[in-house]
């Protein structure tokens, strides 16, 4: 039987053997839920890179870029890490390039070993596991965290594919048993119970409370980005 | 406001400033209720070191020594790794040498730094929570996990500290909201809730069900180790 497993920090990773795994990277509040966005309005590919100079060098070369740090926009980029910053008809059949703190940090360390790196988000809840369940590898979904630090909202996300996919793998390890049971103490009222995070009131402070709801929604798309050498596509 | 915060890995103890903080290390299958039986049955203290070599070499100083690996005993120590071996007259007034795959490795990270380092398990829950209630310091509890990995067990025991200090202190960070929720979904039934846990069956592969009912209980036991210099006392 296949395993899934969860890791809660990218500065945990090297715990995890990944060479036989698909690994689902996520940054609900914002990085992979604005990827995911920009793929369902006709973004053509993302490149995650992990510095802000790098994404400037991609901007340069005339690429569209996206750079965040502390949940805050970094002068001279030309997207913020809204969602609602990819629901631009300009960008459809773009390519852009994306440094977050967090999200894209994780893609890079996941991709040198994973078999696969897929990105998910609630917005893309059912295709995550509806490809998942077709495929022999083991999973292991990769939470970006803070500044690695475990926080809520990825920990619910990663709960929510465990708990979807419990029947077909097998759940093994500590850390995928606490996402499941945390989404499903919570998944009634996510808002609520995340009322309190971290993360919630480092973004309250911005003013974005539109953001979190709207990420909070499952399967808006039907889309799954996935990283095929450095640039994500759709699957 | 005095802060509380959990770490759920040693892995991830690099991410938490803790120098204006009292750190509580809990290993709660087995290494810290093995140290809080011992001293309620009279030991007088415990060194924990972290290597195999260096309780060997105090158990030639005359030491009693205990020394376990993969939730077993190595060959040519005197105590398992069971709190039923820290049960005996034998030990009353002695000093015993400990070093455990987790547990011990935990309190010599954290000791560098923190104000003061303090052993903390079900058994001796209330004593903790009363001990830190009347301080002036910050708490991070950190959990010992199972080789780097965060565990079901050590993040139910920092939930309850978090949950029994929430009214004191700021529970600011998502690790310390996620241990006092989980905590708050299985206190009424802890054994149930680990039923599935990686070290729950770990350990019942070894037929010590015992040990775990038997560390899984409140407040048997008024007595709360502190570690002066290298040296586990009671407070």
């Amino acid at each position: 039987m296949k395993n899934i497993d969860v890791c809660l920090s990218p500065d945990l990773l090297h715990l995890h053997k990944i060479n036989n795994s698909i690994v689902v990277v996520t940054d609900i509040f914002r990085a992979t839920s604005c990827m995911v966005t920009g793929f369902a309005y006709g973004v053509k590919s993302i490149i995650p890179v992990a510095s802000v100079e790098e994404c400037k060098t991609l901007q340069n070369m005339g690429y569209v870029a996206a750079a965040e740090r502390d949940a805050q926009k970094v002068e001279g980029f030309d997207l913020d890490n809204s969602p609602f910053s990819y629901m631009d008809e300009r960008l459809i059949g773009g390519k852009i390039a994306m440094t977050t703190t967090n999200g894209t940090l994780s893609i890079s360390k996941a991709k040198t070993d994973a078999v696969k790196v897929i990105v998910g988000a609630f917005l893309n809840l059912a295709a995550v596991v509806n490809h998942l369940k077709n495929q022999p590898y083991d999973v292991l979904v990769l939470c970006a965290g803070w500044k690695g630090r475990p926080n809520l909202e990825d920990t619910l996300f990663a709960g929510a594919v465990v708990d979807a996919l419990k029947d077909e793998y097998f759940v093994a390890e500590d850390s995928a048993i606490l996402a499941m049971r945390t989404y499903q103490q919570a998944k009634n009222d996510m808002l609520g119970y995340l009322a309190n995070s971290s993360h919630i009131r480092r973004l309250q402070g911005l003013g974005i409370n539109k953001d979190i709801s709207y990420c909070l929604q499952n399967d808006l798309y039907d889309v799954l980005p996935v990283l095929r050498g450095n640039e994500l596509v759709i699957h």
